[in-house]
Formats: structure tokens, sequence, C-alpha cells
């Protein structure tokens, strides 16, 4: 083994599960800004996304430079290829969270979420914390379990997407096109929040086990 | 320079504007699905985004094959990097092609897209066969005013998504929510079609200057 490959590997993986801990945090704290018409919170997490993508580019950068100096094979390099592919999907739900926050700041000093729809909404933020914190988990102990919690949590994710729109379409649903509109985007973004977690989950079960799982996180 | 090295990154580039042409079929063929409540071709087009998905592993198989075998350093291991970030915006690209085909299908035998509509998504769907066209052509030839002619294109993508939420919003708007629903989705996967044309832009861009650009696709 080459000396410095696995210090440069786990600095790597420290910045990964900081990642995955901030759009954690985004995602609370877009959740709020969209509950309570909250413009300042709104701005402070727009802004933060810069932070998420700073460490992306770091993760990049350092996986790259790594390849260049220590020309890892087999196990070795697959581990910084799936690492680049994760920044990109962790980076990506930070877009999400950054999207939740241009919402509520376009509706500002009105709520984007309709009364009808809030709880529904609470649900699908809990459960997008839950998968940050347990993607910077399974990133950090290589954890395959924790990789499919995510998946079955994923899930759950899928069926309150479903649900928002029986809401929207059933008669009693009052609250207008516009607001049918932006809970159509708002419940898209947590959607996909879900499925790139369940995609850096896929990619720690294929590097740790060799197994691809079967489903396709998209569908 | 080692031997066999551009010969490995030109099968990688093929593949690339292969992947790109086949996208932009997709598209098409989904709009076509889409606004003539087609489901034999909404079928098609969701079958064959497997071809799509097996040639971006292809690509992946191959780049990691070639960090592996040939361990390039500077430019030529940026270009293997770029090549799998590239094959990931094209293959996701092709699943939004799914996507638009998956909504024609739920509808069917209706019709997804409501009369008002129909119009803005021909201008859109064209919008973004020509935008994956260009992916093809910028990938094979490097060429720099491609990729900035296909930010100029994305623009327009996104302008004709604001208007759909103009129309849609109009008091004179009557197709309902349900519609309304779709149309926003619809709109939603063209234009995130075109963020990832302007990614695969602005990745070309950089290869061949050094030069980031400055704008972010998904603002």
């Amino acid at each position: 083994m080459r000396t410095g490959f696995h210090e440069d590997l786990d600095r790597i993986s420290d910045d990964l599960v900081q990642m995955a801990t901030l759009v954690g945090t985004a995602m609370s704290r877009a959740t709020i800004a969209l509950l309570d018409a909250d413009l300042q919170l709104a701005e402070s997490v727009i802004a933060s996304d810069t932070d998420i993508d700073t460490i992306r580019d770091q993760v990049d950068e350092l996986a790259v430079d790594l390849l260049a100096r220590q020309q890892p094979v087999a196990t070795d390099l697959r581990m910084v290829v799936t690492a680049m592919q994760m920044s990109s999907s962790i980076e990506r739900m930070g877009d999400l969270a950054e999207h939740l926050a241009k919402v509520a700041r376009l509706r500002y000093p009105d709520h984007a979420v309709p009364p009808e729809l809030r709880e529904i909404f609470v649900q699908m933020s809990k459960i997008t914390q839950e998968l940050a914190e347990r993607v910077a988990a399974a990133i950090a102990d290589k954890d395959v379990s924790a990789a499919e919690e995510i998946e079955k949590r994923d899930q759950e994710l899928d069926e309150l997407h479903r649900q928002i729109f029986g809401i929207l379409v059933d008669p009693s649903y009052s609250s207008g096109v516009e607001a049918a509109i932006d809970a159509t985007l708002l419940s898209r973004y947590f959607e996909r929040f879900g499925d790139h977690a369940t995609s850096v989950a896929y990619r720690i079960v294929y590097l740790v086990t060799g197994r691809r799982p079967n489903a396709e996180v998209d569908d």
C-alpha cells in the first residue's frame, strides 16, 4: 500500500460526511423558512449553498490530485471514483434545499405552502433530514445496513410525494393553481433529495459488497 | 504519450456522442408520445432508456479501466474524469425524456398536455433536441463556440419554462389542477434537460480553455 493513500481517502471521506451534515441542516432550515415564510432564514439557506459547493470542489480536486499522485488501482481506484460521484449527488441535495428556500423567498410575505399541505411537508422534511444523517453515517462507517435503511425511508418519501398529488386533485382542494404549482415543485425537490440519498447509499453498498442493488433510483 | 491512451479516449468520446444522439431522439419521440397520447411510442421511449444506461455504464467502466492501465496525469487525467461526469449528465438527460414518456403513459388515453400549452411544449422540445445535437457536436469536436451556443439556447428554454407558469396562473387557464401539475413537472423536465446540456457544455469549455464559466447551471 502506498504511503498516504488512506490518509488522503480519509480526508475525502470526512469532507463528504461534512457535506451530508450541511445538506441535512439546509433542508431543516429551508423547511422552516417555507412553513414560517421566514425571508431572512430563506436568504441564509441560499447563501450557505456556496459552502457546500466549495467542499464539493475541494473533494473533486483532492480526488484528482490523489489519482495523479498515488495512481491507485482496483478497489482503491473505485473508492476514489465513487467519492467523486457521491460528492456530485450530495452537492445536488444542497441545491434542492436551496430550491425550497427560493420558493419561500419568491412567495414572501405570503406562505408558499397552503394549510392543507403543511403537515405532509413537515413529514417529508423530517425524512429528508434523517436521510442526510444516515448518508453521513453510512459514508463515515461504510455501513451497508445504514444504506439499506436509506432505501426504505426513501420509499416513504415517494409515498408522501404521491399523497400530495392526491390532495391537490381532490375536489376539496381550494388553494388555487399557483399554490398547486409550488407544491408540485416543492414535493419534487424533497423526492429528488431522497433519490440522491439512495444513489449514495447504493454506491456504498457496491463499494463494500461488490454487489449492485437492482433498483433504479429514479423510476 | 503512452500508447493507446488516445485510442481509449476516442472510444469514450464516441460513446458520449452516441449517448447524446440517443437522448435527443428520446426527447423527440417522448414529445410526440405526449402530444399525440401515443401509448406505444411512450412505452418504446421508456424501454429504450436502458440502452442509454448501458452505454453510460460502458463509458464509466472504460474510464476506470483507462485510469488503472494508463495512469494518466494532468490534462489527460482531467479529460477522463470529465468524461465520467459528462456520462452522468447525459444519462440523466435520458431519464428526463423517459419521465416525459411516463407522464404520457400515465394519462393515456387522455392527453397530458392541455391545448393552451401544446405550442409551447413543441418549442421546448425543439430546443432540447437542438441542445442534444449541439452537445454531441461539442463533444466530438471539443468545440467551445458550440458550448457557448448551448448556454444561450438553454436560456431560451428557461424563458419558456417561466412562460408556462404564467399561462397556468392566468385567470383564463381552465384545464384544471391535474393538468397544471402535469405541465409543471413536464416543464421542469425540459428545463432540467437544458441544465444538464449546459453542464456538459461548461465542462467542455473548462477542458479546452482551463476557464470555468461563471454562471451556476441550476439557479
